[in-house]
C-alpha cells in the first residue's frame, strides 16, 4: 500500500495512467465513528477494491489498512501545524483522480452526509460528468448513543432529536437557532461542540432549559480511548477539564439513561462530577 | 435455521435447555434501512454467531438469511392482520431468552435509538440483570439522502437537522412542537409520515415555512423497490398518492439538490408533479 501522507498537495500525474481516457467512479463513504467493525459491509468491499482512498487525519489506521494492497492512500486532512487542502482542492482532487479513470473511495467519518460537507464534493463531481455514489454510514452520535445505553428517542423524555454543529470561530458563539434549541421535549446532539460547550450550555439556559438538563459527553466514541462523562447544562465547563479529542455532546433529559454502572473513569456519576 | 415466524407468543421451552443456569446476552442491533450490504460488519458477525434472532415483519429476508444455520429466528412484528406481541411482552421476551443463557440478537430497523423503542428493551434487560450491548446502525434518512444525493446538513441551506416521527392515531395530529418546526433554516426529517403527510404539511406552513420549501420523498430506501418523489410543502398530499411502503420525508432547501436525472419513476420533477 503506498502512502501520500504528508504531501499535502498529491502531484495527480503520479497517478495518472491506468485507465487513461476512461472516466471512474468516486464513492463518497461513510467511514462511521472510528472502530473498523462499525463500518457498513458495503463500506469494506469499496474500501478493499478502490484505486485510490482519499481519507482525513482523523480516519483510524485500522481502517486505512482494510484498502487494498495496491491502493494509493491520499490524506486530505486539516492539520494545525502543516499545510492542508481547503475544500476546493479536495473537490478539484476528487475530479481529477475521477476523470482519470480511477476508481476513488472518498471516506468521511461518520455519515456523508451530516456535517460532512459531502454535499459540496457531490455537486463538484456531479458537475465535471464524474459518476458519484453516496454510502451512507453510522453517525458518531448513534455509537455514542449507544455505547453509553442512552436512546436519542424515548417515549415520553424525548420525541424529536435535533442535530447541530458546535463549530465556531474562536471566542465566538455558534450561530444556531438557540429559541427553537431551548424549547425542550427534545434531544440535542452536538458535534464538535467540546471548545463551544460553555457558550452552549449558557445560551441553551438563556432559552428556557434547565440548568439541571443532563449533558452526556462522549469522547472518541467506538474507540480503545473512548471517554463519557454525565453532566448537567450548568455543570458542563467544569466536567470537560482533560477533554481534547472529538467529542459529541447528547443533551436533553435521554442523557440521564447512560449506563453509569461502568468503570468509573468511563462514566462519572453526575453527583461526583458536580460535587468537584 | 427454524423459525418460529407465525407463532404470536413464542413458547420459550421449546428454546430452553442449552446453556441452563447461565445467563446469556443480549445485542441490541440496528440492521440499517434494508440493504444487507448497509448492516455494519460487527452487525454481520453477530447476526452469523447468535443462538436467537428477534426481529420486526419489515426486516427483509435477505437480512434474515444471514443468521447462522442453527439461529431460531422470532418474528414479534406488527401484523394488521393478526395477532401480534405489545412492546411488554418482546421486553419479556428478551429477558426470558437472555435469563435461559441464549445469545440474543435483537434486529431493529434502521438505528436501536432512533424511534425505535431500543431504550425500552434495554431498560427492561438492565433491570432483570441481563447483559445487553447496543449495536449501532444507518438510519432510513441516511439511506434515502444518500440514494437521493442529497444532503441533510449544507453550507448555507441547512446547518442542522431535526428527526421526528409523523405517526399519530388515524385522523389526528402527530404531537409536534411545529413553532420550533416552522423557524426554517433546518432539515426535517420525517420518520413514518407518509399517512399524516398532508397535515405535516399544513402545520409546518402555517408556522412559517414557505409554500414553496422542497420536499423529498424517499418510499423503501436502498431496497429493489425504493421510490424518490421531489416535491414541496404546497404539492405534497398529490404527490404521494400511490404510496404506501415505508417512507422517510426530507424536508428542506436541501431536499432540491437531489438527483432528478434518475430515470423518471424514480424521481419526478418538481415541475411535472406539480402539474399533474
Amino acid at each position: 500500500m503506498s502512502s501520500a501522507t504528508g504531501h499535502p498537495k498529491p502531484r495527480l500525474t503520479a497517478l495518472s495512467g491506468v485507465r487513461k481516457g476512461r472516466v471512474g467512479e468516486v464513492w463518497l463513504v461513510g467511514a462511521g465513528p472510528g472502530d473498523p467493525e462499525l463500518l457498513t459491509v458495503k463500506a469494506l468491499r469499496l474500501l478493499q477494491a478502490a484505486d485510490v482512498v482519499v481519507h482525513d487525519r482523523l480516519t483510524p489506521q485500522a481502517i486505512l489498512d482494510l484498502a487494498g494492497p495496491s491502493a494509493t492512500l491520499i490524506d486530505v486532512g486539516k492539520r494545525k501545524s502543516r499545510h492542508t487542502l481547503p475544500q476546493d482542492d479536495i473537490n478539484a482532487l476528487l475530479v481529477a483522480l475521477g476523470l482519470d479513470g480511477k476508481r476513488v473511495v472518498r471516506l468521511k467519518g461518520g455519515d456523508p452526509f451530516v456535517f460532512g460537507r459531502g454535499g459540496e464534493e457531490l455537486a463538484a463531481l456531479r458537475a465535471a460528468g464524474v459518476p458519484a455514489t453516496v454510502v451512507p454510514g453510522v453517525t458518531a452520535a448513534f455509537a455514542a448513543a449507544a455505547s453509553a445505553g442512552a436512546p436519542l428517542t424515548h417515549r415520553g423524555l424525548a420525541q424529536a432529536v435535533t442535530f447541530v454543529t458546535g463549530h465556531a470561530a474562536k471566542g465566538e458563539t455558534p450561530d444556531l437557532d438557540w429559541a427553537a434549541l431551548g424549547r425542550g421535549n427534545e434531544t440535542v446532539v452536538v458535534y464538535m461542540g467540546l471548545s463551544t460547550a460553555a457558550v452552549i450550555a449558557a445560551r441553551l439556559i438563556e432559552a428556557g432549559r434547565a440548568a439541571s438538563t443532563p449533558v452526556l459527553v462522549v469522547e472518541s466514541a467506538s474507540l480503545a480511548g473512548e471517554r463519557r462523562i454525565l453532566s448537567t447544562l450548568a455543570g458542563l465547563d467544569a466536567a470537560l477539564a482533560g477533554l481534547d479529542g472529538p467529542a459529541i455532546l447528547i443533551i436533553g433529559e435521554v442523557a440521564a439513561m447512560a449506563d453509569t454502572s461502568s468503570p468509573a473513569d468511563l462514566v462519572a456519576p453526575m453527583e461526583s462530577r458536580l460535587a468537584r
